[in-house]
């Protein structure tokens, strides 16, 4: 851990919750919190890189396709609620990058979820593997 | 297993990916992954249960909320694939259901998928765990 | 026009556009767009009628099916963009409210829309048309 | 009108409405309609041009950016309903095309749609007009 990365403040991404990503259980539907992860991970991106998913592909060549993704559901949310998705890196590999998102409404927690992505050149079904490039990897040293 | 959970043939539910469940890099959005195994999950209980989401909701007073997802994505979608997603249960537990799902589009793996649902009276921010209800369970038995 | 109304500024919701939300083309997908002016909507009704959406339906047993919409599409928008969505009320009926919108990326117009939506107590397929409530339409009387 | 389009039989793209497609009042959410009218509009160019909206810009640098879009909605829509959609030709302009959808369920209207879209080369912020091209006008002639 760097010392910037120690003296950083957790990155915290609150927006409110829509009608419309609820269901007729009149509670958020399930796959929008994983809207809401990628939502938080792209504004945490373009905080730390200076680029989201959009500059990335589209100024850089670079994709960072997700491999996998874990999500606990803690309590129910609504569009009474502003969510709150912190965003920590958990562990930064030669080519991949884990990420651990906490989702609060006040102090309660909604959601937890882990995802890893990895880097590539390339975007569609031509994607090739890639080092996390030496300018990002600075940003991207795991948070205390 | 029963009888009738060994003979039964695996649930597949198929259809095509659109245009607008693509980003910018030019291949599925990882959310919408997560939505393809809900909706193939809400066919599922639409052909083992004769009850959706929404009539289990409307009509029988019962919620499935998730409390666990895990995705793994295994090689990229495009508009130009039919996916077809394979639904089985892991496990049945008093009021829980664990499903294992797998995305393919013809021989080639997609994606897996594990989740867990809890069954619930009432919906919004009033729900009330309950047994999996008997009428239900005989359906429900784990997959071979 | 009430004085309140003609001294009221015009009601603008602002937010990032995601990645998520564009397609191949590498543009938003022409249907968020409609997405976007029902979420500028509901936070017009939240700030003018202290009730967004939800609450109109949970707490006021009140909802606004919309009836019919027109959308010009005037220039792309991508995530490089905020897109700011003025709402303004264009007319209100007995028992409906016709709004118009345009949906700003800085000085340059990204799209333009008008909606009508009914007044109707009850949700689902029971619905009954109703006159827009009289404590709701001082806060909706046509702008300037 | 040609002999061919004379003949033909109206298309019709029908699908299962899903529960995360509704919202907390239990009916489609209104802007899902539009993606309703997008997915139908894309299998429609796949059937008639052989191409969908991926298929066209990923293999023909083509985009089909929709200039206007007008919805009226005539009745409810919920998981419990097939939606038919329909698509005619209403007008081919030298580079633009006229869409008219009507979205049945069973024998009620659901709702109506006319379309606009104009052809153009390359994607993104840099599309150019052009005509529509000569091999597929035949196929995009007005339907009676």
């Amino acid at each position: 851990m760097t010392d910037a990365a120690a003296s950083r403040a957790p990155f915290v991404h609150a927006r409110q919750v829509h009608f419309g990503e609820c269901d007729p259980a009149r509670i958020v539907y399930t796959p929008r919190f994983l809207d809401f992860a990628m939502e938080a991970v792209d504004a945490f991106f373009r905080e730390r890189l200076g680029a989201g998913f959009y500059e990335l592909n589209a100024d850089h060549g670079i994709g960072t396709p997700f491999v996998r993704v874990e999500l606990d559901f803690r309590s129910p949310v609504t569009p009474r609620d502003v969510l709150a998705t912190e965003v920590r890196v958990a562990r930064l590999g030669g080519g991949s990058l884990h990420l651990a998102l906490t989702g609060r409404v006040g102090g309660r927690v909604a959601f937890e979820s882990r995802l890893v992505c990895a880097f590539v050149a390339g975007d569609g079904t031509a994607m090739r593997p890639i080092r996390v490039p030496d300018r990002f990897r600075g940003a991207l040293q795991p948070d205390p």
